[in-house]
C-alpha cells in the first residue's frame, strides 16, 4: 500500500473486510508515524519511508497507489521498474498526459494493472449495468452521474497543483466513467461543454462544475459535481433509455433513517453533517462504495491473467474527457476529446426516432386519457403532418 | 375561457374546486362540438366559435387564454381591445419578439395581466422559496428544475410551427422560471448554454434539452426537459445554497405508493404508464400542481388591483432566456441573454467564497473524521498556502 | 365556528382558504381576550364566551365544534335546540355513550350533523379509497393505521378528565375510521384487542397503544398510536389485498426534502421538531390533512340536503370500537364491539384462500426462481398434499 | 453444507463469496440429483445422501444445516455425536422443546454451535444496532419488525406437519430476534398476545400474523408477518426511543429504482412480482440480507473460541417466545413466555415517565408553536393538574 491516508485506509479496510484471503503486507507513508501507525492498524509486517523499497520489496506481489494525484506517475514507473502488478487510486493521472504515460509504462512493462474506480463497482451500479446490457431500458439516451459533497478531508486536495484540479477531476473522475460503462465503454465520447466556477471556497480550482458529454451515436453523458454541497454526500446516478428509465441514490438516501436528539450518545455516524435531527446512515460503507466488488476483481483478474473491468486505458480516456472540460470551461464552447488511442467502435451515426407505425405513419405516442379515450398520436410519412386518433383497447 | 382542451379543463377544474367563489361563465373553442362539450361539462351558460365572442361579452370579466402557443398574440390583442382582465397560459409566446408585444399591449391598454406559471405556485414551491427568501440556504449557488415525461396529449405541441419549438419551450419555460425565483427575480440572468436534440421522436423539434443559465451574481441555473422519458412525470427542483439545500419531487414520489396486480379494477390512475405493478399516485393533482394557489393569486390580484406574483413581464424574460438557449443550441457556445428591458438590479459581482478564519487563515472546512479528531483546513492568506489542523472541540 | 383553539384556526383556515365562499361569522371562545383575537384575525364579526349566545345567532347557519372532547355534547344539545347544522371536531365523544347522546340528539332535532374526520379526506386517502373500491388491490386483508408525535399542543389533551383517554382516544380515532373505509364501513367490527401504556409521560391516560381490530369478514384493522414518538408527525396508511398494497405517507416523507445549517433564517418550518439538519416540510398542510375536502363535503351535503361522507353514526361507530380497545388494555383479551346500532351488513363468514386451480388441485403460488424456472406450488384437493411442479411459460 | 435447496444455494454464495477464504467441501441432499447438481455448481468435492456421511467425513470442521425444519434436531443430534461445530438455519426448532433439545446436545457435547438468524447481521441492522446502544434513541420504548412477502419458495414450508407453522414461525422468528436486539437480548419477554389468520391461502398453518411481546422494563416488541403480500419483499425495522427513531428498509425500498416498458431483456430481478413497470432491485443481496456478516462472525467465532452473537441459546429464546404467540393466537389473551432458563437480568420494574421540571412540576412538553410563542406544558406535582406556560427562549 502506498500511501496511509483516508483512501489507503478504506483501502485496507476492504481488502481485509469479511473473511478476505487477501492481506496488506507492506506500507509506504511520507512520514515515519503515519507508516508506523498504518502498519500496527491493519498489521503490516513492513513500513517504510522510501517508496521504492515498498514496491521492490520482494514480499509485495501486487501494488496499491493510494496517494495524492501528483504522485502516480512516479509510482507506477516504478511498479513498471520493479515489474509488479499495479492497482492505481481514480483519478489515473492529473491530465490525459499524465495518464496517457502511465498506461504506456505498463504496457511497456507486461505488467498488470487496474484502475481503483471503485463506484462503477457499487452493487446498485452492477446490477443497474446489467439491467441496461440486457436491454431493459432499450437504446440509452442520457446518462447523468451526481456527486456532490461539503468537500474533501486532507489539504491536498484543495491545492491546484497538487490534485490537479478541483472538484471536477476529484470527483468527475467517477461520473465521467459511470456514464461511459451506461452508454457503452466502446461508443466515443466526441466532444464536451463544461461551466465550472469557484462559488464557495477561497481556493483557486473550481469547487462546482457541470459538463455534458456527447457520444458518437448522439447519446449524451452529464455530470454535477461540487465541493460547496451541504447535507452530506450526494451521490446519485440517473439513466433514461428509450424503453426505461434507473435512478440510483448510494449514499443519502438507501433505506436508513434515523432521528435523534442528541442527548444520547456522542458519535453518531461519519461524514453526516450533525449529530442530531434527521440522519440518514449507510450500513455497510465499504460493500456499498464498491471497494469489495473492485478488489475482488483486481485480485481475481490479476490471477486469472485477464484484464479488470476497469483498465489503464479507461483512467486515459476519463482524463482525456476531463480535459476537454476543463479547456470548454475556458472557451465557453464544446470542445473536441482528444484521444491519441481509441479502442472501441468508430462512424456511429446518430440514431434517428422514426418508427413505422404504418406504411402511411410514424409513431409518436399512445396514451389513456382521463376520460378513457385511448389515443394515439402519428405523423404522416408524406407531409408531415401530426394528427391524433382515437383507438380501440382490446 | 379561450380554448377547451386539456389545461382549460384543469384549469376550470381549479376554478370551480372546492368551494370557490369564481365561475368560468364562457367558453370559446375552434369547433362547435367541443365548446359545447365543454360548456355543458362546467356549466357553461355561454359558448362560441368566435373568439372575440367570447372575450367582448360583457358577462366576461376575465379572460384566460389556454389556446395553442401560436394564438396567444391574437389573444390578448382582443383583450385589448376590449379592455378586459387576462391570464395566459405558459410559455407566454412562442419567442421574446411575441412576449414583448403582448407585454407592451396589455402595458398600452392599462388591463390586468397574469402569467399562468402554475409551477411556481405549487404548495411545495412556496413553501421552499419561502425558506430560500428567509436565508435558510444561505446565499443561493444553484437551481435546477427537471420536468421530463413521455410527451404531451394534444397533436399540436409535436408540430414545431405552433408550438413554437418543442420540450424545451414547452416545460422548459416551467424550469426556467422556477429557477428564476430561488435565485431572485431581480438577479439578472447574463447567458445560457444548451444542449438540444431529437433523440427518440420523429419530430422536427427537439425532444430532449439541458441547459445551463448564469446569473450576474455568479449562481446557475439549470434545467433538464424531455419527452421521452419513461416512467411517468418527472418534476423535481434541487437547489444548492451556502448553509443548505432543497429536493422537491412534485410528481412521482410524494409518498403515495401502490401496487396492483392488474386483476382488480380497470382504470388505475391518470398519466401512469401502466396500470399493473408499482404506480405513484398523487393525492391532488389540482392542487399540487399549483392550479388553486395559481388562480387564488391571479384573482384576488385583480380584485386587489396589484400585480401578481408571475407577470407578462416574467413571461418575456422567461421566453428571452429561452431564445438564448435555442440560439446556444444552435451555435454550440455560450449566448447572451438578450432583454429590451430589465427590472432588476443591475451591476453585480460574482461573489467570491473567502471568509476569514482569523487574521492569518480562510476557512476552507471543518470536519470530525472516523477517528474522532476535530480537523480544520485553513488556507493561509500570506503565500495561499492549503494546511490542516486539529483543534479541541468544545 | 366553537373555539378559538389550535383546530378552531385551522379549521378558518381551511374554510376561508383560496377562494373560498364560506366564512366564519361568529366565534365562542371561554375567554374574551381569545374570543376577541380569533375575531381579529379572521374577520369575524361577532363573538362572545356564551356559547349559546353564538349558537342561537341567527347570522350562523352551521356550528362548528372545535372544543375540548368534554364539551362536545353540551354545544350538540344547544345546536339541537336551536335547530342549527352542526360539524363536531373528532373524537365525537369520549365514549361511546356520549357518541350515541350526540347522534341521537341531531337525529331526533332532524338537523344536519357531520362528523369532521379530516384524514378521511386526505387527498391521498381519498385517491387510495377509489383504487380500494375499484378492486385494484382484490379482497381487503389488513389495513393499519399510525398516527404518531411528540404529544399534543394544549394542557387540556393531557388532562383525563378533559380528554377522556390519551393518545389512543386522540389519535385512534382517524386510524379506526381510516381503516373502517379500506375494509369497509358496511363491514361490521367484531371484536378489539389492544395494549396501551404510559411509558414516557407523567400522565394518567396511556401515551402509546397498539391495537388489532377483527372484522366480521376475516378484515383485520390495526392502529398504532403515541404521544411519545421523536421526529415530527408520523402519519401512514399501510393496506394489504389479494391483489395489491398501499402505503401512505402523509406527512414525514412527502417529497419535500431540505437540510439546513441553521446559521439562515429563525424559524423553519411547524412541528419539526429542530430548525437544522434534514427537515421534511409538508407543502400546502391544511389541504394534505384533508381540512379543505372535508368542509367541501360537508358545507356541500348540507347544502345538497344528503348525508356527508363522514356522519355522526360513524363517530359513534369508531367510540364503540375505541370502547372496546379500552376495556382490551384492562382484561388483556379480545372484547366484543358493543353497538347499540348496527346499520351495515351482517352475517359474513371469514373468507377461505381456497382458489381452484384445475379439478384436482388448488393453488398456492407461482413463480419464476433465480435460474430461471416457471414454477408452481399446489395442494391436493384429495389428502391435501402440497407439491411442487414446474411449468411452461408461454 | 446439509440440504441443497434455496437456502443452502444463499448460504454456499455467501461463503464463496467475494475473496473468502472458507469453502463448501461436502454437500447432502435426500436425492442425488440435487446432491450433485449443487456439488456442481460450487466446487464440492463430496456429496452424499447419507446425512451421516457428511457430518462425519473428517474434511468438514464446520457443518451448516440448511434443511426443512423437522430435520433439524437430527441433524444437530449426528453433529453432537461426531464432536462437529455446528451453524443452523432459523428457526432453530418448530417449538421451544425442540429448540431446547438442540440446546443441551451441542452444550453437553461441548462444540460450537451458532445461529443462523442473518437479519441481525444486515448491515443496516448492525448500525443500527450500534445507534441503539451508545444511546442515540435514549430508552427504547418499542421495536417492530416486518416481514411480509408472496409467500416462501419450497413446497415443505406450506406443509404444517415439516414447517412446524406458517409465516410466523417462517418469518417471526427473524422478527422476535430483531426486536429483542433493539430492547437488548438481557431483558426478560414476559408474555406475548398474537392473531393469527389464514385469510388467502389454502393452507392449515397461519398465512398472516401479527403479535405483540412485552418485556419486564414495559418495552414492546412487534411483529407484523405474512406470506400474502403483494408487491415482492417487505422487509422493514422500526424502532421508537425516548429520544429517537430508527427506520430501515432492507429491501423494496434502497434507493435503487427502474422503471422498464418490459420490452427489452426477458428476466429482469429476482423476487419482483413482475418484469415491466417500476422495479425496486436490490444491489448486493447476499450481503443486504446479512448473509457475509453473519458467517464472518460464524467462522471467526469459532476460530477464537468465543460465543458468535446468535446462539443456540437465542434460539431457544426465540422458539419460546413464538410458542407463547402460538397459545395466545388460540387463546385470545396474553400469554406467559415459559422460559425453562434465563440468563439475563430480572426482577426489572416498568420505566415511569416522571421527569423534573423544577422542584414543583414534573416536564410534559417544550414547543414553538406557528405564531412563534415558546411553550412548555408541565404537571404539578402537588395535585397533579397539568398547566401551559410560555417561556423566553434564550
Amino acid at each position: 500500500m502506498l500511501g496511509s491516508g483516508f483512501i489507503g485506509r478504506f483501502y485496507a479496510e476492504a481488502i481485509h473486510g469479511q473473511r478476505g484471503r487477501d492481506r496488506v503486507v507492506a506500507v509506504y507513508a511520507r512520514s515515519e508515524a503515519n507508516a508506523k501507525k498504518f502498519a500496527a492498524d491493519y498489521g503490516c509486517p513492513i513500513w517504510s519511508t522510501e517508496m521504492e523499497d515498498i514496491v521492490s520489496n520482494p514480499e509485495v506481489t501486487m501494488v496499491c497507489i493510494a496517494l495524492p494525484n501528483n504522485k502516480h506517475e512516479e509510482a507506477v514507473r516504478l511498479c513498471a521498474k520493479h515489474h509488479k502488478n499495479v492497482v492505481c487510486t481514480k483519478p489515473l493521472g492529473r491530465n490525459a498526459e499524465e495518464a496517457y504515460t502511465m498506461m504506456k509504462l505498463v504496457e511497456d512493462a507486461g505488467i498488470f494493472a487496474g484502475y481503483l474506480e471503485d463506484l462503477c463497482y457499487t452493487p446498485k451500479f452492477i446490477k443497474a449495468l446489467a439491467m441496461v446490457k440486457n436491454g431493459s431500458l432499450g437504446r440509452i439516451l442520457w446518462a447523468k452521474s451526481r456527486e456532490t459533497h461539503p468537500g474533501p478531508h486532507s489539504d491536498w486536495f484543495w491545492d491546484k497543483e497538487q490534485a490537479g484540479g478541483g472538484c471536477m477531476l476529484d470527483l468527475g473522475c467517477h461520473c465521467v466513467e459511470i456514464a461511459r460503462n451506461y452508454i457503452g465503454k466502446d461508443i466515443k465520447p466526441v466532444r464536451a461543454f463544461c461551466w465550472a466556477a469557484t462559488q464557495a471556497k477561497p481556493i483557486e480550482a473550481e469547487d462546482h462544475a457541470i459538463a455534458l458529454i456527447e457520444y458518437e451515436n448522439g447519446a449524451i453523458g452529464q455530470f454535477e459535481t461540487s465541493w460547496s454541497f451541504r447535507g452530506g454526500m450526494d451521490l446519485r446516478d440517473e439513466v433514461m433509455g428509450t424503453e426505461g428509465t434507473i435512478w440510483i441514490n448510494s449514499f443519502l438516501r438507501t433505506g436508513f433513517e434515523a432521528y435523534t436528539s442528541g442527548k444520547g450518545g456522542d458519535y453518531i455516524s461519519e461524514k453526516a453533517e450533525s449529530n442530531s435531527g434527521w440522519l440518514f446512515p449507510v450500513g455497510d460503507e465499504v460493500n456499498e462504495l464498491g471497494y469489495n466488488h473492485m478488489f475482488t476483481d483486481m485480485f481475481s483478474a490479476a490471477e486469472e491473467g485477464r484484464a479488470p473491468e476497469e483498465t489503464f486505458y479507461d483512467g486515459y480516456v476519463v482524463n482525456a474527457i476531463l480535459d476537454a472540460c476543463y479547456k470548454s470551461a475556458e472557451s465557453g464552447k464544446w470542445e473536441p476529446v482528444d484521444l491519441k488511442i481509441w479502442k472501441g467502435q468508430t462512424g456511429l451515426q446518430k440514431i434517428s426516432g422514426y418508427q413505422d407505425y404504418d406504411t402511411d405513419h410514424y409513431f409518436i405516442k399512445e396514451e389513456v386519457t382521463h376520460d378513457g379515450r385511448h389515443k394515439i398520436i402519428l405523423k404522416q410519412k408524406a407531409g408531415g403532418k401530426i394528427i391524433e386518433r382515437d383507438i380501440q383497447k382490446t
